[in-house]
Formats: structure tokens, C-alpha cells, sequence
């Protein structure tokens, strides 16, 4: 732990695009947090020997509902299967260049098989609240695997795209039922040569709420942030783009959402019957 | 980055609770992941001026599915909704201790409010996909946030009870339709005299899959996890008790969920359709 630091108090104006936020303690993890970017561009250079092995420990390490562990990370590096990966999320040509695709399973059927191999039908495991935590306990994992992949220098981007054909994907990954492939993480080493910006996020005013929750000044606070994102975008050769136009768009109904509008009917069919 | 030190191996022994697993590259960060365990026993010292704040901005780092920020943190110190927030929550007494109790929020709300604002109904928010989306943007900034925390030597831990009751949670809180209470982290200052241990996680060969989902191996391993977490809560006055009883009885049925088996009809209720 460290007094505020300049670093600190300049990733903080960086992080959300203006100043004002006073800084509190810091510590090199919080610096590092802070000016966390997503890269979609690596180097052609293979992860070092036990890399994987450290991140895995990293993501192991994340609290875990009950200890039930409702999760599992299928790690892709082979060329030809991160291909057709990436055709299935989207066609995103990175996941291609990633050496390493981490697909993040919300995963109850360890324990189905654990019941199994105990004569018990776990009936629990039918409920939406198990899959939820399943959903959870992967991105807690995932979240620790990206920032101790960050801290040995590595980068790397979410894949929400992983659930636009989640039957598919799961053929590909040979996924049993009750596991889901719930979103991908594409890690490698950062290209330095390409634009990878500290994004700004809405103001802290938007998403804290002291006490109970309160929406007095969004408007004019989200009228900032579209400012500001617009000029963020403007500057990294996206266009004049703001928030708000975005987000009506991307939610503007089951056509926006890729293919994922079915996914109640998908995931039943991949054996969580979502009581 | 810095080679496999000696704490590095040390620190991945005990999270697996066995030794064996190869190091690879290491950072502090990584160092202070593996030996992460859970704090329920707090100082009665409040934070530090600016600490939460500053939690909230690493929160507000961690990566969002598209930027839509689909969270929410309610940060609660008042100690009346402490006791009231504990007394839903399964009535977990380190909650009431805790001098920052904060509740994560999967939060479609605003971008309906900003719907709203624009004359547009958006149905997108209506899908399974988007609660989902909800869900996971909460886990991976609270995991920031936990993670932040403890880097400026505080302890914290998660508190899936806030699920238990989420409608009255939500009134507690005054959420509005579409905010759901995805769960809570109690955080504070360690107790330094109370024990918390690092507890063993199951064996890496069954969470890490490589190119594709495989089970071989599956029941000897969980019962060599078995054996380490029988000893593990032995040795921590929790009573000789295994991994295998403890998750057949937890996801038993749905009795065994803690009044969250009815979470299709509650999240129904709380303007989440799951379509």
C-alpha cells in the first residue's frame, strides 16, 4: 500500500476521461487495474513455457460459490480449432492471431457427474440460480486470469461472440451437457506497434450508489460521458460515435443481440433446464 | 515480471494443497492471487479516507461487454442496513462487523432509463442474453474491486445470500425494475488474530482442458481432493468433511438452494422477462 501517487491520480483522469476523482490509497495492482486496456493485436511469439499453467492457478484462486468450483477454462492453441473459433464468435480475425484462446465454461456437470458417480440425481443443479453461479464463478476465474496475464506482460480482449452459437462451439470443444461455453478471452503478446487506448468509463457518480440506489443527475452525467467517448473515439480513428446511440442500438431488440436472442432455448438445450 | 520464485512455489503448493505444478512466469500480482483467502473476521477500524473510491475506479477497469457497464455497486456503511441487509442475507453475522458491505448490482436499468429518455423501447433487455451479459459485467468488476482491496491490505468476501431474498433486497436498496442484487463483499480490515487459511482448490488437470473437454482421470483426482480437504478443514476446527459430501448435499435439490430455487419467478417479477 502507497500514498497517492501522480500515477495513481493520472490513470484516475485517464479512466474516466476527466479529472475530479480524489485519489485514495493506491498500490501497483490498482495503477495496473487502472490503465487496463483490451488488445486485439499480438505479436507472432508463443506464450512462455508455464504461462498457462500460472494463469490457470491465478484463475483457481478467484472465491468460489460453496467451493463448488462450477467452472473450467478449455485452453485453444491449436491453429486450425482457434480458426474455426473465431468463425463461430463472429469471425473475429484476432482470436486467429491470439496464440492462445481461453474458452471460459459455466460448468455444472462436474458435479452432475460427481452425483452420478454417487447414485444421486443433484435435482438442485435444474435451477437457474446454479447456472447462474456457474456463470459467476467463471467470470471471477476469468477475471483473475486476465490480470495476472496482464501482470507478466501479456494482453488480451473478452469474446462475448463464444455465446452466438454456443451448440456449435461446444461440439467444437467437445463440451458435455450442463457446460456452456460462456465467453472466450483471446491472450497473447501486445503488438506495440498498435493503438490500444485506456477506454473511458461512465462516471463513478453512475455506478456508485452510497446507501441505496438514486439516478438524480444521469442525464447530465451520461451527456458528459457521450462527450467524452465521442472524443475518445474521434481520436482512435472510430468516428464520431457516442455512448448513447450506441447502447440504443445495441440493445435495440432481439435482432441486435447476434443470434443470442434464443439463448433460453439453447441452453435448455444443452442440458440446464433453467427452473 | 520476474522468474518462478520460490514464493511462487510455495504459494501454488498450497493452493492446490499438493505439490507439483511447474511455475512458470510470476509477478507480485500473480504471488498475491495464489495466496488469496477469505476474511470474515474484521477490525473495528473504519477505511481509509478515499478507499472506496478508489475500489470502485479498478472496478469500473475491468472489461464490459461492449462498454454497456451493465452494473451497479450500492456501498453500504449506514450500520442499520448493515444489520438489515445481514439479517436477509442468511443472517451472516461478519456482514453487521464489516465496515463496507458492498452490493453488486446486475443492472439493465439505466440503459432503459436511457431508452426512456429517447423515446425507445428497448427490447433487447428483455432477453436471457442481456441479464446474462448483466451478470457477468457485476462478476468481473467485483473481482477487480476484491482484488484492489486487498492489494491496500484489506480482506473482504463474497456473500451469495444476497441472493436468498431479492426482492426485498431490491426494496431494501431501492432498486428499480431491471436492478437485481447478483450478490455481496463484505470488506474490511483483518482481523490479524483470527484464522484464515488459503483454502486448496481442485486439482488443475480438472478445470484446464486442453483443445477440448476431456473427464479421464476425473474420479481418482476428486478423490485425492477428497482427501486434501478433509484434511485442510480438519486441521481448521471445521471437522474432518469432504468435497464430495459437501457438494451432493448443496446442490441436492431444491431445498438445498436457500429459497433460490424460485429465481426464474423472482427475476420475472423484478422486470427481468428472461426471454
Amino acid at each position: 500500500m502507497t500514498d497517492p501517487s501522480e500515477a495513481t491520480l493520472s490513470a484516475l483522469d485517464l479512466r474516466y476521461g476527466a479529472p475530479g476523482l480524489p485519489a485514495g490509497p493506491s498500490s501497483p495492482v490498482i495503477e495496473a487495474m487502472l490503465s487496463h486496456r483490451s488488445y486485439r493485436n499480438f505479436l507472432d511469439r508463443p506464450l512462455d513455457p508455464g504461462a498457462l499453467e500460472t494463469i490457470v492457478a491465478a484463475a483457481s484462486s478467484a472465491p468460489s460459490s460453496s467451493n463448488m468450483q462450477t467452472w473450467s477454462v478449455v485452453a485453444v492453441q491449436d491453429p486450425a480449432r482457434k480458426d474455426r473459433l473465431a468463425t463461430l464468435s463472429g469471425n473475429q480475425g484476432f482470436i486467429r492471431h491470439a496464440p492462445l484462446f481461453l474458452c471460459w465454461i459455466a460448468d455444472l456437470s462436474r458435479l452432475e457427474r460427481l452425483g452420478e458417480a454417487h447414485q444421486q440425481r443433484l435435482a438442485g443443479l435444474d435451477y437457474l440460480e446454479s447456472f447462474m453461479v456457474a456463470l459467476v464463478d467463471a467470470a471471477l476465474a476469468s477475471q483473475n486470469a486476465l490480470v495476472a496475464a496482464q501482470s507478466i506482460g501479456l494482453g488480451g480482449v473478452y469474446v462475448g461472440g463464444l455465446r452466438n452459437k454456443p451448440i456449435e462451439v461446444a461440439a467444437e470443444l467437445n463440451l458435455p451437457p450442463k457446460a456452456f461455453g460462456a465467453f472466450g478471452l483471446a491472450i497473447g503478446w501486445p503488438d506495440p506497434e498498435a493503438r490500444a487506448e485506456v477506454k473511458p468509463r461512465l462516471p463513478q457518480s453512475l455506478v456508485l450508489h452510497r446507501e441505496t440506489y438514486a439516478t438524480a443527475g444521469e442525464e447530465t452525467a451520461v451527456a458528459g460521458y457521450d462527450q467524452v467517448l465521442a472524443e475518445f473515439s474521434e481520436a482512435n480513428g472510430m468516428g464520431r460515435s457516442d455512448w448513447t446511440g450506441r447502447m440504443l442500438k445495441r440493445v435495440a431488440g432481439p435482432e441486435s443481440l447476434s443470434g443470442r436472442h434464443t439463448m433460453t432455448e439453447t441452453l435448455r438445450a444443452m442440458g440446464f433446464p433453467l427452473k
